[in-house]
C-alpha cells in the first residue's frame, strides 16, 4: 500500500500537503477579524496563569508587553498574515513568538484551542448584540417620534392588499415599532445567555461535550436575525407598495432611492428592496448552518467551522439593515393629500355598524345594505351642505371613525399617544 | 367583456364556484382539530357579550346549551361536517344555528372570524406547549436518572468520531439532557409570551395590524422545534453510532429496533433514524412558514392560512419524537465491556501532559514523546504484576484520569453528581 | 442489565411494543394512496415469477386473482387495514394471504421490500408527472389563447414596481407562459430519467447502494416543484398588486375571490394569496427532505420514509395550484381603461431617445432634457388639435412605442405574434 | 414637509447621499470578479455598434483600445477601484473615459446597464460550469480507476449502518460515482440552456421581463450545487465512518487529516468533515435565493443583486470540494484486513437463502433457522479442514457470494467490470 501523501489513483499530484486542502481549511481570511478579541483573551488568560502560579510574574509582564505590541500592529494596519497562518490564532501566536520567543508557548498551559476559539467568539457575540440592540433602538425610536408628530394623517389600513378601514398612519408605524420591540426583548435574552458562562468553563481542562451547549446561542443568533429581517421586509414591501405611482402615499428621499437618466419619472426604491432581499440571505446562512448541525455527531466536529462566516455575514447584514432602514423612515416624505384621498366612503360601512352595535341601536330592521348606503357617496353628498363641504365632510367622518377605537392599541388619537408614550418609557429604561 | 364565471380562455370551465378552488380554500380538513378550544372560546365569549349587555341572559344561556351540544357531538365523533363548512368556525357556527336559531348570529358581534382564529389558536398553542413541555421533562427526568444509576461506567469521549478522553456514559448522558434543559427553558419564555394577550385584543372591534405581532409566537414555536429536533438529532446519530457492530456500545430494546427474518444478525436503529430524521422535517415546516412570510405586506393575507398545518404537524411530530425517545433512551442496554475495551492506552497521554502541568512538574526535559511512551500498552504492561492484573490495571488508570476533572462539569464523580443533583432540583421546580 | 422491553429508567412503561413507537414507525396512513400501484407491481411481478420458473402457472393464476380481489376491495372502499398493517405493502399481502392462504408468501420470492417500494414510487411518480405536466400545459394553453385574443390591450411594463415603458399585457401573459414552458420542459428531463429503469434493476436481488441514485429523481421532482411554484407565486404577486384599488388593472372572477358582507367595497385575491403561499409550503418539503439526506450514510436508512409524505404532499399542492391558476387566468376581467390611463407620457421619453438614436438623428445639442420635454403632458398637448383628441393621441404615441421593438421577443404586435405561434406548435407537440 | 435628504424625526443625519446605504448598494467588493467578462463583453459590443453603424470604425479602435488597457490594468493588479464605482460595470467605464474620453459613452447607445449585467453573468456561469464539470470528471475518473485497481477487496455493504451483505469495494466506490455522473449530466443540461441565447437578446432594446426566464439558469446552478454536494456530504459521511479506530476500514493521507500533538493517537478526517459541512452551506445560499425570489413582482428588482454573492460563494465552494475530494479519494490508504474481518459469516444468510430459492432447492423443510446455522461460524468452522484453514475458507465463501450477483449493478466481477468499462467510455466522450 502506498505511503501517505503519494499519487495513487490519478488525480493531481498531492504531497504532504495540499495546498487547495490548506486553503480549504484555513479560517484566516474571516476570523481576522476576531483579533482584538483574541489579544484581550490572551492577555486575560495570561494574568489567569500568574494567579494559578504557572507563570511567573516576570513571564506574565512578557507576554502581556508582546500582546500589546501585536495588538498595536494590527490596529495600525501592519500585522503581517503569513503562510501557515490558518486562523487568527495561530497568527496571534506565531507573531507573539517572532517577538518574545519560547516563553509564549506557555499561554498554551491547559487551554485548549477549542477554549480560546470560545472565548473569542463569546466576546465577540456580546459585542455584536449590543451594537445591534443600540440600532434597533434607534430605529425605534425614530418610528415613534415620527408617529408622534404625523399623528394627525389617516389613511387605508389593508388586508388582502385591499382597503380595509381607516386607520392613523401613526398606527402603521407603531405597528412596525411594537413587532421590534418584541425583537430585542428577545434579543436581551439571547444577550443574558451569552453573558452566562458556561457550565465548567472554569476548568482548566475543558469539556468536551460543552459544545454542543455553546452553539444553541449561535444558532439563536441566527435565527433571531432572520426573524429580525423578516419582519422589516414585511415593513419595507409595505413602503415599496406604498412608493409606487398607484398608491403614491410616501416619497423616498435621493439617499434611498435611485432615479434614471433614461427614465426620469421613475425612482426606485433601492433601499427597501435590498433591505426586503436581506431576510432571505439571513436566512439563507440560518438554514445552512441548521443543516450542518442536523444530525452531526456531539461535540467538535470540523463541519462547526461554518459557524463564524455564518454569524459574521448575519452581523453585518443586520447591523446595515437597520441603519439604512433609519434612514429611510427618518426622511421619506408622506403625501397627505393622496394618503387621504384614498379613504372611500364605502369603507365607512363597518365602522357604522360596529357604532351602532354598541350603542345597542341595530336590530332586525337595519339590514347591512341599509348601512351601505348610509356610507355612500351619494348619500353623504345629499346631507352635506353643498358640494365644496363635501371632502371637509369625508375628512371628518374619518376623523371620527378612528376615533371610535380607544382601547389599548387601537386607532383613537388617545389611544396611539398612550402607545408613544409606553414605548418612549419602554426606550428609556434601555438606553445603553 | 365576459361577465364572472364565464368559461373564457378555454380551460376548464368555470362557474360562480369551482369545487377545486373550494377545496383549495377550505382548511376544516385541518382545522377542525381546533373544535374544543373554538366551542370553548365561543362559550366565553357568549359569556362576555352578556357581561356588556349585548346579549341577554336568556339568550346567553341558549348560546351556551347550544355550545354545550355542540361540544358533545364533537367528542363523542357524532358531528357531522357539511359542504360549505369551510372551516371549524363556520362548521360549529352553522350547527349551532341549526340547534338554536337566529340567535346564534350573536356569537359576531363584535367578533370578527380573525379574532376568532387568533383566540383559538392561542389556547390551542398553550395547550401544546404544556404537553411538550411535560414530555422533555420526561425525557430529562430518565436521562438523570440513568446517569445516576450509571455512573461507574467509562468509556472514550469522542470529537471528530475520534476517541479523545475518557468519560463517563453519565457525561454523556447529561450533556444531552441539559442542552433539552435549555430547549424547555426556552419553551417557557414562549409559553410566557402566548399567555400576555396582545396589545388591544380586549376591544371589542380587533386591531389589524395585530397580527404581525400574533405571528412571532407561532415562528418562535416551529423555531424552537427546529431546533429542539437539531439537538435530539445529534443524540440519535450519537447513539446510531453506539449500535454499530464496530462500536458495540450499545443494543436498543425491541420495541425500537427491527430485526429482519432473512439477516437475523441485523438490528436496525429504526427509532432513532426516525428521530433523526424528524429534525429535517421540523425544519422544512419552518423554513416553508417563514418562506411565506417573508416580504408579505402587513396585516392578514390568505397567505398566513399556512400557519395551521405548519403548527399542527410540527407539534405532533415533536410530541412523537420525546416519547419515542425517553422510550429508547429508557430500555437500551448497555454495553460496559466494549466501552471500556475502546478505551485504548493512548489517550491517556493528554492527561498526563495536563496532569504534569498542573503538579508543577512539567518541565523542558519531559516531552510529549516520554508522555506518550509512559502512557503506551508496553509501558503499561511493563509496571503491571503481571498480565492478568493489566486490565485491571488499565481501568483504574482511567477511573483516576476522570477524577481529575472536578470543576463543574467536569468528569469526576463528585462533578456529574453535582450535575445530578442540580437537574433534579431543577425538574422538581418544573413540575407541572 | 435489564431483559429488552423492561421498563428500566423511569420513563413511561414500554413492554415488547411500544405503541406510540408503531405509530411513529408506520407509513399506511399515506403510503395507502400507492395501492393499485402496489397491486399491479405485484401482478406484474407474479408474472415475472412464473417465467422464471419459480412458480408454477397455476400459483400465478391464485396470486392473479387474489390481487384482483385486494384490487377490488380498495377500489370500491372495502378494504379493510387492520392492527400491525404498518404499510401498504404490509397491509397488501396479509390480505392476499387471508384470500389465498400460504402461496401469497411467493410473491417474496428474490424481491426485498425495498425493490417494492421503489417500484411502487416510480409508477407512482411516473404517473403524478403526467398529471403535472397536463395540467401545465391547459395552463399555457389558456395563457396563450388569452394573449392572442388581447394583442391590442397595451400598459405600463414595471421594473422596482415603478411603471418603466409600454408593453402589451399580451407580453405580461407571455413573459409567464414561457417560463412555465421551460418548467415543462425540465419536467419531461425528469420523467425521461424516472422512465429509465436503474442499473440492475433487473436483479432478482437488488443492490442496496442503487438507493442513493433512486433519491435523486425525488430531489429533482420536490425542487421542480419549488422552482415552478416561486414562477407562480411571483404571477401571482403582480395579478394581486394589479387587483388592488390603486391599480384596478384586473379584477378576479368571483369564484377565486372572497367578498366580505361586512366590507363590500372589499374583494380579496384569496386565490391568488393562496397560490403565491404554496411556493413557502412547497420549498419547506424540499428543504426538510434535503436536510434529511445530507450527511446520512449510504444505502438504505429509516430516515428515508420522509420522502413519501414529502412527495404525496408536494404533488396535490402543485397539482391544486396549477388548476387554481388556470381558473384565475381564465376568469379574470381586465380593466383596459385602466391600464391605459397609467400610461404616463413622461414613460415615452425613454422611447424616444432610442428612437432617434437607431434613426441615427441622435446629436451632440439633443439633451435628455429635450427628449423629456417633447414626452411631456404639456408639449403632446399643444401638438395636438384639441383636447377632446389629446387622449386619442396619447394612445397612438404609445401604440407607435410598443411597434418599435419587433426583434424575437420584443412587444411588437409582430414579435408577439411570432411567440403566440411558436407556443402553438409547441403546445401541439406535447399534447398527450 | 422636509426636503429630500435632511434629518427629519431623530435618526442620524442623513445628508444627499448616506455613506452606509453607499456600501449597501454598492457590489464591486463581490462583482469586481466579473471584470474580465466585462470588458471582453464591451469589446463585442463595440464591434457590434461599429457593423450597425452607430459608431465610426476609428470610434471603435478607441474604444477597443481603452478596454484593452482596462483588461490589462485588471490582469496585472493595477486597477484602481474608486469611490463612486458602486459595481465592475461603472469602474470600467470610468475608467474607460479617463482613458479616451467622451467616446466611451457611445458603449451605452442602447445597452442598458441591466443587458451587460446579464451578458457578463451568462459568460461567467459558463466557464463555471465548465470548470466544475473539468473538476467533476477528474474526481470520477480517480474513483474509476481506484475501483479497478482494488476490485478484490471485500467489506460488508451496510444498511441502516448494520452489516448487511458482502461487497465489493469497488462496488462502494461506483456507487458514488455513478451519482456523480448523474450529476455532470445534469450540469450538462444547464450548461445547454446557459449557451441558448435568450429571446429577444438580440435586439437593440432588451425585455425587461425577460429577466425572469435568465433567473431560472441561476436557481439551477445553485440547486445542482446543493443536489451535487449533498451526494457528496454522503460519501464523506461514509469514509468519516469508516476511518474511525472501530471501524479501521481507511486512513486518509496526511494532507487531509490533522494530528494532534497532544492526542498523537488521533488522525481527524478534517477534509471529510469540511466537505461533509459544505452541502448545508451551499444549501443555504441556494434556500437564502429562493425565499429572495419568492413572491417578488416581475421583471428587475434590486433584491436580485443577491444572485452574485450566492454564485460566486457556490461556484468557489464547490469548486474547492471537488478538489479536496479527488485529493482525498486518490491518496487514503484501505485497510484491506480489517474489511474483510468486518464480514461476519452470519452475513451470509441471505445469500444462502437467495442462492436455493434462485437453484430451486428451497422447499418447506428448509427454514431460515436451519439456513442461519449453516452460515454460522460453528458450521463453517466444523467443515473446514482445520483451524488454520478457517479464515481462507471464510474469505472464499464471501468471494463466492459477491459472484453471484451478475446482473447489471451486481457485486460479481464481471459486472463491476461491466460498470467501469462503461464508465470509463462514458469519460471519454466527456473529455474536454
Amino acid at each position: 500500500m502506498a505511503s501517505s501523501g503519494t499519487k495513487l489513483w490519478g488525480g493531481r499530484f498531492v504531497g504532504d500537503t495540499d495546498p487547495i486542502m490548506e486553503k480549504f481549511n484555513a479560517s484566516i481570511t474571516y476570523d481576522r477579524r476576531l483579533w482584538a478579541a483574541d489579544v484581550r483573551g490572551s492577555q486575560a488568560y495570561a494574568k489567569a496563569l500568574q494567579t494559578a502560579g504557572l507563570v511567573t510574574g516576570d513571564e506574565m509582564k512578557r507576554l502581556l508587553g508582546g500582546l500589546d505590541t501585536v495588538y498595536e500592529e494590527w490596529s495600525s494596519g501592519h500585522f503581517q498574515i503569513k503562510a501557515g497562518d490558518e486562523d487568527v490564532h495561530t497568527a496571534n501566536e506565531r507573531r507573539l513568538k517572532e517577538l518574545i520567543g519560547e516563553v509564549a508557548g506557555k499561554l498554551h498551559t491547559g487551554r485548549s484551542r477549542n477554549d480560546q476559539v470560545v472565548t473569542d467568539m463569546r466576546l465577540w457575540l456580546r459585542d455584536a448584540i449590543n451594537t445591534l440592540k443600540g440600532n434597533s433602538l434607534q430605529l425605534i425610536s425614530t418610528m415613534v417620534d415620527r408617529a408622534a408628530a404625523e399623528i394627525d394623517i389617516l389613511f387605508p389600513g389593508y388586508t388582502h392588499m385591499q382597503r380595509a378601514q381607516p386607520i392613523r398612519w401613526s398606527h402603521w408605524i407603531l405597528s412596525h415599532a411594537v413587532a421590534l420591540r418584541r425583537d430585542v426583548e428577545k434579543l436581551d435574552e439571547t444577550l443574558r445567555r451569552v453573558n452566562v458562562l458556561p457550565l465548567g468553563s472554569g476548568a482548566i481542562a475543558g469539556n468536551p461535550l460543552a459544545i454542543d451547549r455553546e452553539l444553541l446561542r449561535k444558532v439563536e443568533f441566527l435565527f433571531w436575525a432572520s426573524m429580525c429581517l423578516t419582519h422589516l421586509s414585511k415593513m419595507a414591501e409595505d413602503l415599496i407598495l406604498y412608493s409606487t405611482k398607484e398608491f403614491s402615499f410616501i416619497q423616498l428621499s435621493d439617499a434611498y432611492s435611485t432615479g434614471s437618466s433614461l427614465m426620469p419619472q421613475k425612482k426606485n426604491a433601492d433601499s427597501l428592496e435590498l433591505i426586503r432581499s436581506k431576510a432571505g440571505r439571513v436566512f439563507g446562512r440560518c438554514a445552512g448552518f441548521l443543516m450542518i448541525l442536523k444530525g452531526l455527531p456531539s461535540t467538535y466536529n470540523k463541519d462547526l467551522q461554518e459557524d463564524k462566516e455564518a454569524m459574521f455575514d448575519t452581523y453585518d447584514t443586520v447591523d446595515a439593515v437597520l441603519q439604512v432602514a433609519t434612514g429611510v423612515v427618518s426622511t421619506l416624505q408622506v403625501n397627505r393629500i393622496a394618503m387621504e384621498a384614498a379613504l372611500s366612503p364605502d369603507m365607512l360601512a363597518t365602522d357604522l355598524a360596529y357604532y351602532l352595535v354598541r350603542k345597542g341601536v341595530w336590530s332586525s330592521f337595519l339590514s347591512m345594505n341599509h348601512v351601505r348606503y348610509t356610507c355612500s357617496h351619494t348619500h353623504i353628498q345629499k346631507t352635506c351642505p353643498n358640494a365644496d363641504a363635501f371632502s371637509v365632510c369625508v375628512h371628518k367622518i374619518f376623523a371620527f371613525s378612528v376615533e371610535q377605537y380607544s382601547a389599548p392599541g387601537g386607532t383613537a388619537r388617545s389611544s396611539i399617544n398612550a402607545q408613544i408614550e409606553n414605548m418612549r418609557a419602554w426606550l428609556k429604561t434601555h438606553k445603553q
